[in-house]
């Protein structure tokens, strides 16, 4: 069987099997956001996200600086997704020997603004060539309370922090490679070369909810893992799936349906979570979308019609 | 200027200088085998090393039960040398989906064979699809002693944990690709595909040793960055070098220089360390080649004679 046919999340199911896990001091291994261990009583989290060239970003449509700040976003929203805060990166870098050594530069002048922008040091790394641009960063962060995918319960609300889809319209812009873009078309393209995770509301998503992840494959795909973790069902509410103003025109003037791009677009970065009832009130930022309800899959309901969603996420394989 | 005009050496001198780290928990930070954190006042130290096909490893040479084993291997080698047990693996895979699932299946149970011989856990990881097979380990260590490379001190003497020039040689016999090989030819071989990091020297080390590095660019390059860290000369004496009976072999039946190899040979994965006078009878399974004084550059003595060693280490780019 060939690596495609199991897809990313069956080749995953079946990697996490072939490891054994043997230490008492690991809090959470495979299957989450990030893995955790106890080291002197502080839980320590693991996390790493990978940009290869030509799978992750196409050298030609983001600027060196951009793609800096995107490897520290894209791993600090997982540790913001355990209810962590990000404390030390370790970047593993490969690189053409052909590159231009300005283009490195660049990129680590946009790791260290995302870096002091999150508060967060990278503290070592590892150089090697290859023949495309590889960025790997392993990134740790610690936290008194791990938040889990698989703690949404029965009769709490599920929240959103921001905005989804706004990342796919603006990959989906830069494709065109049109010669100029309107001012709202500008921003859904920023949307997507410069995610910001959300830090911001780290200390209330680890205070106050009982599941969370980061949306990176997509609204439906990512709550069907807390769903499938948590073993409930989920309600989302058509009316009030948040739809940008910058994604409205957007799809209008290219005739796109926007429901497609809020509950399928990937790579947002927003953090996608679940409350219980008394702690709503904390999250008047955030939009509630949604409820739990016990059973399982993933639903919408639009006045009293509801219909099953089809899970439908962004695979990177 | 092109990062091929830098060179391994010179872009890792560059990059660290644009990244500032402001954390007075990180007591450690670029420029060693590992980084070093204190968390709740246990030292923790990081470090990755990454394989990556047609420039770390030809599919075709090595079998993936032994990729797995080695990108273990050489990343456990990296947090002994600086006086660590490994403890925490998190493996990022970046994988071709046309790849036989098999093929990972067999590089999982190399990794889990050498977990389980290491005495470690791969606790996390992160997969992504790309043209060549990408595994990339972040590895986590604990220690009470972090033993630098700048530890060196006039009057130390030189040890090496075991022979070295094996992994090169075995190398070139690999790309020989021979239909069949002498004995001692295919020990030499799984020198290079089945690296074992010296752990069981570990807590000695850890103890005793005034600096350490691990022999993965070569012997003279490696000693070499001891020395600058340390600010020290060292004086390696030749006929204290040693040289496998399996590479004399192989010397002589291809007409190779030993010297070559022992000094030049890159990835033996033994621990290159220096002791004072006091802590020697504790090594005395290990080479003693040479002695630390005052002064600067690696100098080669035989009999009154000595020179200078040109510095060859086998640099990534």
């Amino acid at each position: 069987m060939k690596i495609k046919d199991l897809g990313e999340f069956g080749l995953i199911k079946e990697l996490t099997q072939l490891l054994e896990i043997n230490d008492s001091s690991v809090v959470v291994g495979f299957g989450d956001d990030c893995s955790c261990v106890n080291i002197s009583d502080q839980l320590v989290l693991f996390t790493s996200d990978v940009q290869i060239e030509g799978r992750h970003f196409v050298k030609a449509l983001i600027s060196p600086q951009d793609l800096g700040w995107r490897v520290v976003s894209v791993n600090v929203s997982d540790v913001v997704a355990c209810g962590g805060k990000p404390r030390w990166g370790f970047i593993s870098l490969a690189v053409p020997p052909e590159l231009e050594f300005e283009y490195i530069r660049q990129v680590y002048k946009g790791m260290e603004e995302a870096c002091q922008y999150y508060k967060m040091n990278i503290i070592g790394g590892n150089t090697s060539s290859s023949e495309k641009i590889i960025l790997d960063l392993f990134l740790t962060g610690i936290t008194d309370r791990f938040v889990p995918r698989s703690g949404a319960e029965e009769g709490d609300y599920i929240l959103l922090s921001g905005y989804t889809g706004l990342s796919r319209a603006g990959m989906e812009l830069l494709q065109m490679k049109k010669g100029s873009y309107e001012d709202f078309e500008n921003r859904l393209i920023k949307a997507h070369t410069k995610p910001v995770a959300r830090i911001d509301i780290a200390e209330k998503v680890k205070k106050f909810a009982s599941s969370c992840i980061d949306v990176s494959d997509g609204l439906a795909g990512d709550l069907s893992h807390i769903l499938d973790s948590s073993k409930v069902k989920g309600i989302l509410f058509k009316e009030n799936l948040p739809i940008s103003s910058h994604l409205k025109a957007f799809c209008k003037k290219y005739k796109k349906d926007p429901l497609e791009y809020v509950l399928y677009g990937g790579e947002d970065y927003q953090l996608l979570f679940t409350v219980n009832e008394e702690h709503l009130l904390q999250f008047d930022d955030c939009f509630v979308i949604g409820k739990i309800e016990k059973g399982s899959g993933l639903f919408l309901k639009e006045e009293n019609n509801i219909k099953k969603i089809i899970r439908k996420g962004f695979e990177h394989l």
